[in-house]
């Protein structure tokens, strides 16, 4: 146990961190047999939940995957739109919902896809998701501004259906964004327990969408970032802080419709119940944050490492205090800590719904992780929501020094597709 | 149902298919309430088993990870040596195999690593793998050949520890091998059931060998190809076919002792009660694949996609049979199907035991999924056993036209360190 420099330490943060590591300071068990039980370890609280038979609801208000309870994999893809018709994008979506629908609820993709139709014809589902549960699988649809204007061009006739918060999303300060793997004229969020089932989903989506669309990018994510139920417990990013404590959950209704769902008046129509998906790949310098201090890494989040406590507090859920000073009058939370910037006391009062995934896409060929966090957020108004918090964050954040956005993306996300409507299909009312 | 063309259709295979699919036919259940429990969907069997709360045993007579069950999830790595100081090396080697205890028994990288050491250092443990359980993980280590000798150069005194079977793999047909991705002097190799878990223990070992090593590339994997015990069912690969079928599998005491273990006098003794790790990246074509027919699909592979059985039999578990024909005497496993040129009986009876995993980097830059099998073998000699098999498929296999090898390593693996052995680590018998 050691404790802080300059820092009160109120007696039950000593508890605190004891009840936390002091069963991971025992030396290492050896367990003499195979497939012996747990040991005590890090692990203090139960396993995560990994629910593969649960399927998830794909009908609804809203769109599954965004309140929805935080699966633990993601595979998000964007496309480009390859063609000018307007009859192909429709019967693509149509067909899309279809699938979307069936392989939600663990069936294939269509109808004995990929064995018991046609032989002379390629199946129609790929099979490697043969054999698995749904496995919580949700797929969520939103659409970038260059599906409704692309080059000044209004390829599909629905350009005035954009909305005006639907907006490339300016250049921030200490980002690199590299347009391969930004923007995208619409995007799939796939998210499930299981990443064969993910990457199954989206792979049968592209391949359907032959001719109509190409993956413009994809992205794997696993460990989800943030929990979204008061059930989770608050996963841990790559730089080893819990991350996502203060998110929102998807109990605080009033809230939700505060700061995710898009409201009637808003903007058009046919937004009204969806939301937007901000997505910001976020390189963490992985090697360099590895060789700082505990003291260093805990004044940049202005979190506690072990518990996830605010500094100078003693619980993961205690609320920032940014009073509280140590014996120099230095605040304990420091002026340019992330949790500080990024606070909705900071940003008068914004608050945004975070859904993100640690990624590692193998190595950089310079000797490190490409890892970091795949940054994934609904808000209900990009231009007051999103943009001023990551311009407040992205000028001043200590975070900034370790970490490098290497894409960005915005795309509006329609309102779920009713119980019972057999009439609209994702973006139907695009079209009408 | 479908039955094939040119093929007789035995009375159980129809039966097996229905049973297989039949439930799957039924239009896309729709469920009403948030949380509803599993559906008759895909799954047929009961969702695989995710064994979070288990530790696997680190010693042994061999190392772990090899014939052990095999996980869901994989993070492969080779490091460069970047000293020429063999006293760094074995000083990382032997760190290496205390935080690799520490780490697949559940523990942090170093007792209390991540919050309970000096505040004014660096973390010992990065930290993201607190609260998380041990996850089945293994870390298995293999040396290079390169890490015996290196341009011709003995940097560590080990150039005669070196075994004659441990070559650079030669150029085979159909490969287009980036070297940055290949080779490497040392490998770790890391399966756990949760990737995050996977990730930390090869992060956190790069971490301590920073200075002595780097990372040269790493790969993640999800979804093994491989059963390796009986219990598990056969996974599918992302061309949608349950793939390791006829694998060994870790009862097999007599076959794993003639075709994975290293013998007494097969090599230098060091090696004995080791193996060999064969590493390959494999894309696969997966949109020509996607575009071909079941018909194509299942005389490429000589399997049944539905199933798994062989074509003109019944069962997953039927042996092949070549010598069946149908009505125009053609053999209903193809003359050049992958079954039959892998087939112990086309190789003279080698067999190998495979252990690798699906891969999805994401996009290619050309609209198409980077994504394929990470081809992991462990054999006793890869002179008489990988190599001419790759070579016989390499030249003539059906698959060749949807696969492309595009990374090669070959690695030997020392044999376990035994229970209650204080004085050996992870290569320590190299420097004796």
């Amino acid at each position: 146990m050691s404790s802080h420099p300059n820092e009160p330490v109120p007696a039950r943060q000593g508890l605190s961190r004891r009840k936390l590591f002091g069963a991971a300071g025992v030396g290492a068990a050896v367990v003499g047999a195979a497939g012996a039980g747990a040991l005590a370890g890090r692990a203090t609280a139960a396993a995560p939940a990994v629910h593969l038979e649960t399927a998830v609801p794909f009908r609804g208000e809203h769109q599954a995957g965004i309140v929805t309870e935080a699966q633990d994999r993601m595979h998000f893809a964007t496309f480009d739109v390859t063609t000018n018709s307007r009859d192909d994008v429709i019967k693509m979506l149509a067909d899309w919902t279809e699938m979307a629908e069936r392989m939600t609820q663990g069936q294939e993709a269509f109808k004995n896809g990929a064995t018991g139709q046609n032989p002379y014809a390629p199946p129609t589902d790929t099979g490697e998701a043969l054999g698995l549960p749904p496995s919580q699988l949700t797929l969520t649809i939103g659409f970038g501004p260059s599906f409704f204007v692309k080059d000044g061009v209004d390829r599909f006739g629905i350009a005035d259906k954009k909305s005006a918060q639907l907006v490339d999303l300016p250049k921030f300060p200490n980002e690199k964004i590299e347009p391969a793997r930004s923007g995208g004229d619409i995007v799939v969020q796939a998210c499930a327990n299981d990443p064969q089932v993910a990457v199954h989903a989206i792979r049968n989506l592209a391949r359907i969408g032959f001719g109509t669309v190409a993956v413009r990018y994809s992205q794997l994510g696993f460990g989800r970032t943030s929990s979204t139920t008061r059930e989770q417990t608050t996963p841990r990013n790559l730089f080893g802080f819990k991350d996502g404590t203060a998110n929102l959950r998807s109990d605080e209704t009033d809230k939700l419709n505060r700061f995710v769902w898009v409201g009637d008046g808003d903007g058009p129509a046919w937004l009204t119940g969806g939301t937007y998906l901000v997505a910001r790949r976020i390189r963490m310098r992985i090697e360099q944050w590895d060789r700082t201090t505990l003291l260093e890494q805990e004044r940049v989040i202005g979190r506690q490492k072990g518990s996830g406590a605010p500094m100078g507090q003693s619980d993961e859920f205690d609320e920032l205090n940014f009073t509280l000073k140590d014996k120099k009058d230095k605040p304990l939370i420091d002026e340019v800590a992330h949790v500080r910037l990024a606070s909705k006391e900071n940003l008068g009062g914004i608050e945004i719904l975070r859904r993100g995934y640690n990624f590692t896409d193998g190595s950089d060929g310079f000797g490190h992780l490409d890892a970091g966090l795949f940054f994934i957020a609904f808000v209900r108004d990009p231009l007051t929501q999103f943009i001023p918090m990551q311009n407040a964050l992205s000028r001043k954040d200590a975070l900034n020094e370790y970490i490098t956005p290497t894409s960005s993306a915005l795309f509006a996300c329609p309102p779920g597709i009713r119980e019972g409507d057999t009439s609209t299909f994702w973006g139907s009312t695009l079209f009408d």
